[in-house]
């Protein structure tokens, strides 16, 4: 039976006391692995492996570190090797503890046993040995063993088993980017597609003017325009969508080169079934594990969809700040919500903060995709070694994405105003109704008229008429921006 | 009934014969737009805006010229719209006309006749008026009219009638996409996948050293190695059709600014249809027409698929330049196709120069795909002016990919030989072999050996003997390459 | 003595004329490397390795070939050869007629000679030699020998002499950027500062509302916003100029891997001496030839200066489209020269088509920057191979910029005109000069006067009166925008 | 006088106190702002406008804060501000209170009281208030005040006198760019120019192959390869000095939109002399603020730098894992240090991590290049709204890079050993040697003895003899790879 009293939480504790009364010494216990003993400290679960690679890469500080859905990944990973991996002769009280073990991986309770920064060994071995490390401790922990002894749960041997960091690291990628796709990514977008599309049936009614090249164009109507948006992410939906089949495939099984050496027969396809199970996501063994070890083409590809939405939501958010300009010397045409005041110096002033931060966020993006495209190219034989740095930068931009969304609808869309006055009032000034002349005059002499209008500062109508090519009645029947706005 | 005798190449003839006179006028005509007259060389259809635009934007000379699919593209969409305008009022011999001055533009017979460079107007307007100035034209010429005088065929009353620059540019953009994904692309990508399965299948035999981390490992086929080139590709193609359903969708219809203003009620399904039938293509009216002028969302995602294949295709070509890499001095283990000289100063040398290629090719759409990218992203309300250069980036990318693929396939797979001397000899040298003996003495012991063997420059059974580990028959018995190529 | 009579040439009409008549067989002539034969065409001056590359690098079409600055920079490197190669055993005839084939190369007259693709060979290898065979084949022509007979000036022995592609070509690749930076892109810029220079001391006197955020803000000159273009546009001068250095070490002398094998002492610095005599910059050679050839980071530091030039070029073709949107329903603070009729479908609609040129340019000097960055970090040991794409994609980006810099002064900075009436119109009925009272009522008071004013859609002075905090006298005197554009 | 006991430390240690015996409230006080109240925990300095930004840029979680570099510089700005505003009305001892507390910014005391994220107001006004908040506060607290109550410190009137957010921020921004330029960056690229050079003298005789195009090639010795590497870094140095004189330009005293406004005469000046006093380097204000506050092409162009050198790095990082590629089926040239243990599967093998996470942090350098130049090109009118990104970006790759500069030199650079064994072997193996005969029997023949040897598997000796073309004494006397690795 395991024991779930956690004596790292413990230790941990009286370290913390022990320190608040000024002892500096923090305990130590001796890990080993085949480069020999080496120190870690008592209140972490890790071993001899991790330790080295804090050491050895210490780069980019705390902010680097391997993302927790990654973490969580692997905890999904161990636990359904140590499911399958019982019906390869692993002992059930061994397979239970890891579960057990990965299970706390899993639910978050051990993020600070993972420090390892993204910026290690190409093939994440030294995060896929973090876990096995901190799993076997746990677990040791669990069935009362000594910490560091690898008695009874070795980490490579029983936590690792039948497994390479080679194809265990790629697996815990996809599963990372399924899972956040999922369950953050594409909520977050549905809910930004709903508050648009609430607006853009809320803006129906109001007819505004169109404009092309920042130039006056033909009317439409506000709700028109928002209803470009929605279409947008509605795509962007549809393209996330359209990836996750080959993120369903996973490389378990592969091992270390992608033969599946050092694996029962049909391990890859039971252990994709496992971790179809904990997840309730429909992933499969991946249909050639060279190619699942050696290039990370999905990622490429999934970052891609992330890549195309933020440039969606950069035309989005752009267009909003723009159409919010003002108050006065703007375009002025909608109201955004005042989240805060805006300027240090200037009182009165609102700024559409929210449009800078998204476009800020897809910047980032953009930025992001090529590293992930450049590392992603960048894969020799049998390995890609940009492992951890693509799947950082993936999970970076979903994350940033995803939570851009929220902060957008609920700071922005939701609260945005027609400034339905100033809108009327501006397209009725404009000279870009002279297009519903074009079936009555001519392309010819209804240019002359807008010509006219625009030299001499007039209204369009005074131009027409001056111009002898119509009478008032003419221009008022003709010339109605309500049946400008769809086909005849 | 059409003359289809091109005046216009008999003045050209006439001018070539007065140049090598030592004549140097060129003939002029003048035409007109409502900016006034215009002189353009007599022997070409275009009119007043594309004069103009040459004058306006003398930026980065020929090379820069609109990509030829482009121009087809535009060729099938002003043919189909005469088509269906013929129901809208179009007489039945302008319709024809147009139709076939149209056929002409799509069988490439008019390309001189398209001069203006992308860096233009970012709605392509100009193009758009190119080609509605050499369709009406060269109508004009067929029909026995006057160049110049818009009569009988104007090219905006009759041949751009119910279209906008800004919806027929992008729906220019959809077909010129389609049509080369289908026709240039595909085909192309397929050709690679099928010579790599075939040197897949020739190479099953042999088995050879795998490396990960660039170092020794454990060994596979160099069939399974090229099989991971092939699942890349074939990846590659499921994702380029994978965006072929967003690209079907066409922004025609939506004329100014997507609200379909001066079109017939049902012209956007109309012309689609029309597209569809002249293509054999399953183009569709676009659901949202704001967002087909607004974005182009729809050819990033497209580029995305061309990145993520370059990214494949750069860690193919890498790999092979670093299997063929000696010959004497790397690892050697093929031998690619002599085709050229290598070096002009060394003697017998023979380089990977298909690769070289394919990995700059792959580069260039890196780079491309940010451009796309930033591009998509900067439109403003109701139109995206990055058109021109969107879809030339777009063409650009896929033509260096569909051209690399036939070249890599021709110059390079087809003719790669695997030399299978050297591939058995440092495969048999190497220590990877060790991993067989996990199972059988435990990971330390097996560690040991490698150890042991690396440091004094033995065989790793030596040094397993020398250890005591096991005798030299266990050693025969558990180190098989052929057995550790697949799970057990 | 040399002929000096392009015996090509009169070849090249005999076949013109033949082609009239209907022959359709081009004579074609014999060339040799050591392959063996191949077939040229003999109006072409090209040799057998051309005719190969031809062959087996059929990517991309004639619009990928060898940009032509890179041509004309091997045309001065081979004559600074020839002239140096006279010291070291190069016979005076042979080097003399080297130097005259070379000038025509200088002077582009032989450019339908160098029909290469830059998807070749990554070393650039196929183009070193396209110019020595065609150099070669001319000047044996001069000397009144038989093309192919590579006598009495062989390709390899004597133009190639003491060089191989891989010093040459990156010698040639820093000679190319030098002169198009000295002669195309640093004019281009200084011609674009000069004519915002004369804008801002225009603009000086004309006091606008500022804009931050895309919001109101407190006033500023229409001088002032463009002196702040000018000012991008000058540190983009001092950027361009300062990597001129590092692209002043030329590669020359280091030969096949950087040491100087198969050169005289003391080449490298006399060829170096040579071409800056011959140009007229002061070229040097490089400190370390292994970097010289095996990196081109130069290329990347300089295509650094062009995409930070982008970026600011961006910013100011884009304020410009800003500020004159309209003309009704925008900023509408500035007129932009009507270039050209803007809308197919609209009359009287212009728009800022220079902007959308340069816009598009922009961004594709961002993606090719990415492609020169990739290309760079991808050199192996003592060679880098993507020489080709990486100065054709500096090359691009230079002419782009340089040449969008003339047009867009020339079509648009030239001609821009101040819609004086309409700045001083928005800037008063803005809300913004409450600033101006911060030092007089306090942050807070001040807030409140904008706040109701905003609500209330009145002036800031009715609504600062109504509020109590000052009277219209002190309004008057405290608020004046004349004040509010300098520091006190 | 001050007090300097942190009272909000002393709060923070009781709610530490409360927290632990189960009282989960954290006592809370009222802030405010222009909007009205808002509560904020009482153990943080922070006020009402950190607070509600909290809420309302909820993007990505901690590990996207603002980079602590920038919380520093803006503790050097705020503090040299209140310097040169005693000057102008600031009474000494709120002027010495600011500088107290600024100084516990500097120096990293109260990091975490800086609790927001990158994703905010473009302007980072939101970090300007953060910063103006705590630092009021905890003047207000040394001087005995209350927390909240902006007296006798307030955070506009006098932490933020004369300054706005949109001068401030990018003044910041160039403070902290230049500070970790010099103190990080430079003195971590010495150490790593350094260290190779020490390699490249110990490894000066060690005669080797070349290779070009990963085919082999003459020879040169492996301190000669490696001093490619060191010229590498040293123009890489060169290069981030070169960005310096654009950095050292300060945008302070431009104020809200670069006029200055509210700021008195000579400000600008004052201020810029201030901070170069306080940190030791040569700041000046900039010679025009307008640009200062628009754009942040210097940024741009630093990072452009550093995209170079991230180039040049990958390139250095690349060879040395080919180089130490093996053990035995590679290059095997230079062994490694071996820092850890390489594989979980594969015991023995040890795996070139550091170059792999250089390369992967070269790869991130490219892609925040990227979000750099596309946000500094996206500025609108008088401010640019990319700010946080931008100098997020920046500091990133900067950290990465310098702290990958001392990981690879410390774990990797100073460890590497040649493999003289091997390399000699091979070398002598080699056909490259024929080079050396170009000069004694011609091209051509030269080619036909490298071919024979190739086609036979003979050596290059055997088969010039074979051939005919010398004899043995004469092979030796003039293939001799010491003559071949400088010119004669």
């Amino acid at each position: 039976m395991l024991s779930q009293v956690s004596r790292v939480a413990q230790r941990h504790a009286c370290t913390a006391a022990s320190r608040a009364f000024g002892t500096s010494a923090v305990a130590r216990r001796t890990e080993y692995d085949t480069f020999g003993p080496v120190e870690v400290a008592d209140d972490k679960y890790w071993g001899a492996q991790t330790q080295r690679s804090l050491k050895n890469f210490d780069i980019g500080g705390p902010s680097e570190r391997m993302p927790a859905p990654l973490i969580k990944a692997f905890g999904v990973l161990k636990k359904s090797a140590a499911v399958v991996n019982r019906q390869h002769g692993l002992s059930p009280e061994v397979s239970d503890a890891i579960v057990a073990a990965a299970d706390e991986v899993i639910q978050g309770k051990l993020n600070d046993h993972f420090p390892l920064v993204v910026w290690q060994t190409g093939s994440g071995t030294q995060t896929n040995m973090n876990t096995n490390e901190v799993i076997s401790n746990r677990a040791i922990e669990m069935l009362g063993g000594t910490l560091g002894s690898k008695t009874p749960v070795h980490p490579n041997d029983h936590v690792n088993k039948s497994q390479s960091s080679n194809d265990s690291f790629p697996t815990a990628m996809h599963i990372a980017a399924v899972l956040e796709t999922h369950e953050r990514l594409l909520p977050a977008m549905e809910k930004l597609r709903d508050a648009l599309a609430a607006k853009s049936a809320e803006f129906e009614p109001i007819i505004k003017i169109g404009r092309t090249h920042l130039q006056d164009a033909t009317p439409l109507t506000l709700g028109q325009e928002f209803s470009g948006y929605v279409q947008q992410v509605e795509f962007g939906i549809e393209r996330v969508k359209s990836y996750l089949p080959r993120l369903y495939y996973l490389a378990q099984g592969g091992t270390a080169v992608g033969t599946g050496i050092n694996t029962p027969k049909g391990f890859d396809v039971a252990i994709a079934s496992a971790i179809a199970q904990e997840t309730g996501y429909p992933f499969q063994t991946a249909p050639n594990k060279f190619e699942a070890l050696a290039a990370h083409d999905a990622i490429i590809e999934a970052h891609g969809a992330l890549n195309t939405f933020a440039a969606s939501f950069m035309k989005i958010a752009n267009d909003i700040r723009l159409l919010g300009s003002g108050p006065r010397c703007g375009l002025g045409e909608i109201n955004l919500p005042e989240n805060e005041p805006g300027s240090s110096i200037m009182p009165g002033k609102v700024n559409p903060t929210q449009s800078e931060a998204v476009t800020m966020v897809c910047t980032q993006v953009f930025g992001n995709h090529v590293t992930v495209t450049v590392g992603g190219s960048n894969g020799h034989l049998e390995l890609n070694v940009f492992k951890p740095s693509m799947i950082k930068n993936f999970l970076h931009s979903l994350r940033l994405l995803a939570d851009s969304c929220h902060s957008f609808t609920d700071n922005c869309v939701v609260g945005i105003e027609a400034n339905t006055q100033r809108i009327d009032t501006i397209m009725k000034e404009s000279l870009m109704l002279v297009t519903a002349l074009n079936p009555h005059i001519g392309y010819d002499k209804a240019a002359a008229c807008a010509k006219k209008a625009h030299l001499e500062g007039t209204t369009l109508k005074e131009a027409a008429i001056a111009l002898g090519h119509l009478t008032e009645e003419q221009f008022d029947q003709w010339v109605r921006p309500e049946d400008m706005i769809h086909p005849k």
